[in-house]
């Protein structure tokens, strides 16, 4: 079995021989831990973001940038695959491990989740656990996790605090826009998995997405953020599945499949009072996506880029 | 004079020592030869087709995934270019040489060619020959060639079959498919040299071509990535040509100039009774090319991506 | 600080020690400067180009190809990125240092301008020396610099001429057209300076643009490079910038705000008695551009792809 950490912590490594080229300040604390900050006290960058989008997903996908024509937007955006979908996504990218220590709070990302097994329920799913020695988790926050944050990893991922290492990109950082982006598979295989598609059935994955231009504003910048996924994220899974609802799957999968879609996600999390857990959740999806079967050779495709609001959420 | 077999033999040494990585297979067989199975027992994927078309180029060009948006599809895509075009594709990457010892029957791609002269008449045009004691063949099969196979070769090449290097993909695997695609600029060049252009005047090349999804059924696996060339690969060739009738030669280059193009490439099939032999040669080409000359700076276009028509192969 | 020309000189080690890889020829003249011919009695190709854009970077950029649709043409183009984008693109690959030494003139690009500060007015505004004891200079000429030009070079530099490496592209070769196309954030930024920007609030750049089909022809080649920007460069730019005015700046980049817009470079080029100094600068800027404001996360959008200019400019 392929140790997503292991992965991640060789990919890592050039980061950390290379701060000034990677813009990134690595800082070892107290206990030992690493943190590798690439955008609060340190500039970061695209470079950083693609590396970091590598990392969390455990060495297990590509990111690389390109350039790309949004209706009259030009915008960078990122080029994603991988040939372990299942585990490189929801095995370890996905922010699923809600890390609250003292006043520090964030989502960790990452593989350190495949050792902490959070959220059980998702690992009980894909049957994935990385029995290692050292653990790599990723935050999206503009603070510096403290000597106890890692000693809570450490602890709950049964390894040695000199052995974390903790990336961390704000969300109003280019590193948190473009590692941001780097999710959109992770988000059409989430979303699938939430409308209870089994996501070891998806095998393979690639997909595209722009990286939101920064706002300085915490909502608003993490509102872009979701908005160039919902508006203009687009996916690409192969699937082997010998179920006939493929083609109910997908079509429910788009964003736009959700019932509130249609304004910038800012409005959307206002109107929900700023609380997340009352937004319909089907709204976390790529705007368009194709899915491949290769038990049957069918093909199903849904939703498309929507430019107009796309240009709503960056107000242009 | 460059040696593709050595060029290759260096990007495939990276694959069979990260095997778990690329998703391969490896195995060295009684005399010694060595299978890198890409898709048979082993699982393979996007990273493996990648490298394999460089291997298959013999180092002497590169490919890279993209997203792509056809129509209301979203295709991942390959990426391909070479500085020695006429080497890399028709002296290498070209399925030209036929293999049939005992059961085993499949065409042989890559830069053993190169040593074996096979087929003689292009490498008599082209005036390459690669001496060297390592063979590098790439099969498009779903069988593991005996040592038999390997001994044939061997002999063919004048290497010893523990000099051998086989790489395996079949038609219907990410690999495959993805190293299919990785054909188009082969493509174009192969068409033009039937049309009787000279192909030692193609002195660079690039291209893109969707990656097939895959279908179980070999004859519509084998459409499918006929289709993607075919429908919507496309190319960009410049040549150092002093003839006046490029213009005629480019505009006689794309699919769409066979008198069969129309529908998708398994009906094409089937209406020729399974026999490859019996389908105009025309046919096999990309939708569309732009070829610009370096002596007189004309630009030339032909073709174009036909999104109905890929729709049609893919049964979107 | 970063040195620009350290940077450089990695990369360009490897093209020095894989020749026959990316085609070009390494000689090491009488005082010991070594010349890296891309393109004159060397055969360059897109590896080299690609190679010596981010060489002329001094290793903050990165450079990659892609193939694009524009209209009915298939083009090969080139996308590149920078987290400096300042010091990476004024800073060194602006060719700024007009260097005239016996009957040898270029105008110098890359790295060794941020050691002899030329010009000096632009190293002013941006307030960056390197200061190293080896010079990496990028000439777009077809002629060996001689051992005066490297003693030149050397003198200017304040380091022995057996330090200075000097790479050479002619503008009508591959690499030469593609490290041209590789200029096209910075002719972004470049145009947003002469229109009064501070080029210092620039933090991230990204851009894409075709790379022009070879003329035999240099005043033609020379027009089909720029064209190709002017027609169909486009760019996406992060500043940090507190003015009021941010809209009226992107509104006069693109090429079209110049009242000589639409027409091939080589008309204007002639009309202008072929004195580039006649002519508008500023009709020298992408034709597409988006930019983003960290401060207030506003977005600006102006120009657009002139697909009808680019066909025009190539004669199709």
């Amino acid at each position: 079995m392929f140790s997503v950490n292991q992965g991640a912590l060789r990919l890592l490594e050039e980061m950390i021989s290379n701060p000034e080229y990677y813009g990134v300040k690595v800082e070892k604390i107290e206990n030992g831990g690493v943190i590798v900050d690439a955008g609060v006290k340190a500039r970061g960058g695209y470079e950083a973001g693609l590396k970091i989008i590598e990392v969390c997903m455990g060495g297990l996908g590509k990111a690389c940038l390109t350039v790309q024509q949004y209706g009259d937007l030009v915008l960078p955006a990122v080029v994603v695959y991988t040939d372990e979908p299942c585990i490189a996504t929801l095995g370890s990218q996905f922010a699923g491990w809600r890390i609250k220590v003292g006043d520090f709070f964030a989502l960790g990302s990452g593989p350190a989740r495949a050792i902490s097994q959070e959220p059980e329920e998702l690992y009980r799913k894909i049957q994935y656990k990385d029995e290692v020695d050292v653990a790599v988790i990723i935050f999206e926050t503009d603070k510096y996790p403290s000597a106890d944050v890692f000693k809570y990893i450490a602890d709950k991922c049964h390894v040695d605090p000199s052995k974390v290492y903790s990336v961390i990109t704000p969300t109003y950082s280019i590193a948190g826009c473009t590692q941001i982006s780097g999710r959109i598979v992770e988000t059409g295989i989430h979303k699938l998995t939430e409308l209870g598609f089994d996501p070891r059935k998806i095998i393979y994955g690639a997909g595209v997405a722009p990286i939101a231009p920064i706002h300085p504003k915490f909502a608003r910048a993490m509102g872009r953020t979701n908005d160039v996924i919902i508006a203009s994220g687009q996916v690409f899974l192969t699937v082997d599945y010998d179920g006939t609802d493929l083609e109910d799957y997908v079509e429910k999968t788009p964003s736009s499949a959700s019932k509130i879609y249609g304004k910038p996600f800012f409005e959307i999390f206002k109107e929900a009072g700023y609380d997340f857990y009352k937004i319909d959740p089907a709204i976390f999806s790529p705007a368009h996506l194709t899915v491949s079967n290769i038990r049957d050779g069918k093909v199903y495709t849904a939703g498309k880029i929507d430019v107009g609001l796309l240009k709503k959420s960056l107000g242009v």
